[in-house]
């Protein structure tokens, strides 16, 4: 099972998926919790190299292969092998972030994003919780932590209203594997209703 | 006027790249000269985290989408750039390299290599000179120099073998732009003729 959290910059993700990672633990159940970019002593290589730039480093293109590189690094060493051990994989991000980050906000690369998921990917996840909120909440919860990774937060909240629009319209394109939560309420009720569709889908 | 060297290691790509670069710059043109990968600070760094590793620190996936970014960042930065200030640029390998290393020697991807260059670099040289020698000549004279990036090297001989067919192969492929040169005589000898045929082409 292969279970990953999107949604915008503050929208508590990390938040979340430390929890659920935290409550199916606790039920015995062995997890892999990991992040992206990184996940794995490569990708997270190449996620310093993105992230620590200045915000036009790499152009959109160059990004996009850049996360791909990293991506892939990550699934061959962390999540296919973790998946074969019969472990739950919760992951901080993925596919669904390029998407909306290259193919949306960034430039308008869905056609080369999908191209290259399909060669160089080809694996979605079993489970996606978008969570949904407001963006300039987001983006103040965001601002309020340390650090130098601050590329993706400079664009500002226009970006941010923009990326909500590209995850709920991802949540349309993949109905079977997307939900939808609302994030706007206190992180114990978002995160027993996570765990609650979590467990559910489990079986 | 974009021109190309390529060949297996320790062929005189470097060398004659280097001259032929002198000899146009002694009649007045101006000339870029760069190399991959790299050829860019962005595609610098890219380099230094591919070569310096381990030989299996990466995937021959995660590396073909390395290169990519690398030439992405590289094209977009210096080479575009100069063509369009109307310079003639000589790069010391391009995708051809990409084409043998990860198309034929490291895995079978060469599909892969050619869709993602279709859609992420979409640009082949004018000319390419494919420097042709014996591998056991070529990769003594390689051991001869120092450095850190000796992860291709280490792959020995036959591989060497292998990387000369493959650029054998890539001559036949692209007969318009491609001239394999003998690279078994001397420099100076080597340089002439590559200089004569380059200033037929500049015409
Ligand atoms: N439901 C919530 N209510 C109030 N604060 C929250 C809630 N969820 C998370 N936070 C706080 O907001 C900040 C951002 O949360 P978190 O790091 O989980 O978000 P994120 O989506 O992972 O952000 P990023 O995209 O930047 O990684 C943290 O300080 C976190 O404690
Ligand atoms: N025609 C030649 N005859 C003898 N020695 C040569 C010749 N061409 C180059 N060399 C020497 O061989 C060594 C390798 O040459 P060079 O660095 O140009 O090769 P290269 O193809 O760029 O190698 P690499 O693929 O490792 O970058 C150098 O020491 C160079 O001086
Ligand atoms: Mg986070
Ligand atoms: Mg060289």
């Amino acid at each position: 099972m292969f279970i990953t959290f999107e949604g915008i910059d503050g929208s508590g993700k990390s938040t979340q998926a430390k929890a659920l990672a935290a409550t199916l633990e606790a039920q015995g159940i062995e997890v892999v919790l990991t992040r992206e970019p990184g996940g794995s002593p490569g990708a997270e290589e190449i996620r310093r190299m993105v992230l620590e730039g200045e915000p036009d480093k790499w152009s959109p293109q160059t990004e996009l292969l850049l996360f791909t590189a990293a991506r892939r690094d990550h699934l061959e060493k962390t999540i296919v092998p973790a998946l074969a051990a019969g472990k739950v994989v919760i992951c901080d991000r993925f596919a669904d972030s390029t998407r909306v980050y290259q193919g949306i906000t960034r430039g308008d690369l869905r056609k080369q994003v999908d191209t290259l998921h399909q060669l160089m990917i080809g694996r979605e996840p079993d489970l996606t919780f978008i969570v949904d909120m407001d963006p300039s909440v987001g983006l103040a919860r965001a601002k309020g932590r340390q650090g130098t990774e601050e590329r993706f937060e400079d664009f500002g909240v226009s970006m941010q209203e923009q990326m909500r629009e590209g995850f709920l319209s991802l949540a349309a394109e993949f109905p079977d594997r997307c939900i939808v939560i609302d994030g706007n309420r206190d992180i114990d009720t978002v995160a027993a209703e996570i765990a609650g569709i979590a467990k559910a889908n489990l079986g």
